[in-house]
């Protein structure tokens, strides 16, 4: 079974929400930064108590692997733990590695990130080189059942720069064709490889939800309706911008795609001690993680009305 | 002063050879694998053993961190030590790692690759996400004189999917525009904010040499006449298929470019071995590093002689 039918199914039973552990050293309490030996030490005892604290009502976790590699050595060590403790809990973790090299070298990239030290359930691909370097990932998902999220449409200001180049094409000139319609197609032909029981390929693709206006939002609608194989991963929400009503444009029947925040999730607690009217300098990371889990929720409730309201 | 400032200075001095080590376990020769504690210590040993016989005749060198991210923690910790001997050596490094990320973490990403364990002088970046991608690293050219090469027309078979995709333009239909013209422009842009002494930006651009057919040696040549403001990091030479004459299209006035090549020297030891007769279980680090030398010598004299030629 793919990993992505597992995520999926964690979809349906846990929610959309996925947990962004981009975790800065100076998003973690005070106190507890103190007590750690290092910046890389205190970043994985705050992931392990946040992990352990909404583990049950997340459909997975994403770990941007530069707020590890900036620490260096000891950081990427942090990185690794933090990947074995989600997946010894019987989590799921995306590997925002956002990688692209030739053949010779995504395989070996592949053996990193799905194997040994760091292995990740799922990872974040950039296409610019082309189909090869995406290709050598695609034997990973046959025996493994290993999964990937391509870039495709982002949620950044830069993504106009070349994502939304317009493309010549035969078509009448009102049927904009643009660079991302490109690599979308290229994925949807990948995804009929690799079609797992819920329709969605191993391999899916990464949508920005902001819109910011209604031609956007149209846009992105135009998108869910069009990639019908292709699971998304949807990062821009809360602390990028994003609703929830705009995160469910990209949902298909309620599922067929999970919604990342990270900052607005790790560094809920700052608004929950002023919320207590107490200096942030009291928090710890147990309150930390108790503030993240009722922000999971309050996420995953916004975006499960929001989706039964679009598909009602 | 810039480091493709000091880039350009070497290549006028050691010649135009960007030495890359990507080593894999198995470039290695038998018998020192075998004395090694493990995959990550042999690729120390030779990668130190190489440098040193090779660091008066390179331009730079370059590390694929794929091939140690493939061995794991141990395997960054031989790319620091790697990174670290290069620059106690006095030679530059550029860093193989085609980063391209939203600016915050683009930053981190800096960070982490511009200081600390992994402190390299120069790094490759992906252009998919945008320029809000690539400008947070601008800010190490001002204050630290570290440079990028961006990747604009790479030689892989499958750069055709994206980077050679037509864009709608204004031009008369046999004026054809390309998505890596696109990037090229913006790159161009750039550059102009960061101009060093010799003409050339601090961010350069990663440009293939493979043409492989007549229309190909016009395209390349027509990108160098064009991109005048642009150092090129120039991948395909040797095991990838180009040859002297055709990296010498994307020189100018004899600068302006290093050629990469990785397998041609790194296992340049087992032709060595074979015209001796001897078997290659016999080989060691210090014979590899010797066929390495002459490798790069040999290379080196081709690629002058390309480009005295082309120039004359």
């Amino acid at each position: 079974m793919y990993n992505m039918d597992k995520l999926y199914e964690a979809v349906t039973e846990r929610g959309h929400v996925c947990v962004g552990l981009d975790t800065a050293v100076d998003y973690i309490p005070q106190a507890e930064r103190r007590k750690a030996a290092s910046g890389a030490e205190a970043v994985w005892a705050f992931n392990q108590t946040l992990i352990d604290a909404v583990i049950d009502i997340a459909a997975c976790f994403k770990v941007q692997i530069a707020c590890y590699e900036e620490l260096g050595l000891a950081g990427l060590e942090a990185y690794a733990k933090t990947l074995k403790h989600i997946r010894r809990r019987g989590g799921m973790v995306i590997a925002d590695i956002k990688r692209g090299d030739i053949a010779d070298t995504a395989l070996r990239y592949a053996r990193a990130h799905f194997d040994g030290d760091f292995e990740a359930d799922f990872v974040t691909l950039s296409p610019y080189m082309g189909m090869d370097s995406i290709e050598p990932w695609l034997a990973f998902a046959e025996s493994r059942g290993k999964g990937a999220f391509v870039l495709m449409r982002t949620s950044n200001r830069g993504m106009r720069d070349f994502q939304y180049q317009e493309l010549r094409t035969e078509n009448p000139p009102e049927q904009i064709r643009r660079l991302y319609d490109a690599v979308g197609d290229k994925l949807e032909e990948l995804a009929v490889r690799c079609r797992g029981k819920y329709g969605y390929g191993a391999f899916g693709a990464v949508i920005g939800a902001d819109p910011k206006s209604d031609a956007g939002r149209e846009e992105i609608t135009a998108i869910r309706e069009k990639r019908r194989s292709l699971f998304f991963l949807i990062p821009g929400y809360g602390a990028q911008g994003g609703a929830a009503e705009d995160a469910a444009l990209l949902l298909r029947e309620g599922n067929g795609g999970v919604v990342n925040a990270s900052r607005s999730i790790l560094k809920a607690w700052t608004a929950g001690m002023n919320a207590l009217a107490r200096p942030e300098a009291e928090a710890d990371n147990a309150f930390a993680a108790e503030a993240a889990r009722r922000a999971v929720l309050d996420m995953r409730g916004a975006i499960r009305m929001a989706a039964e309201k679009r598909h009602s």
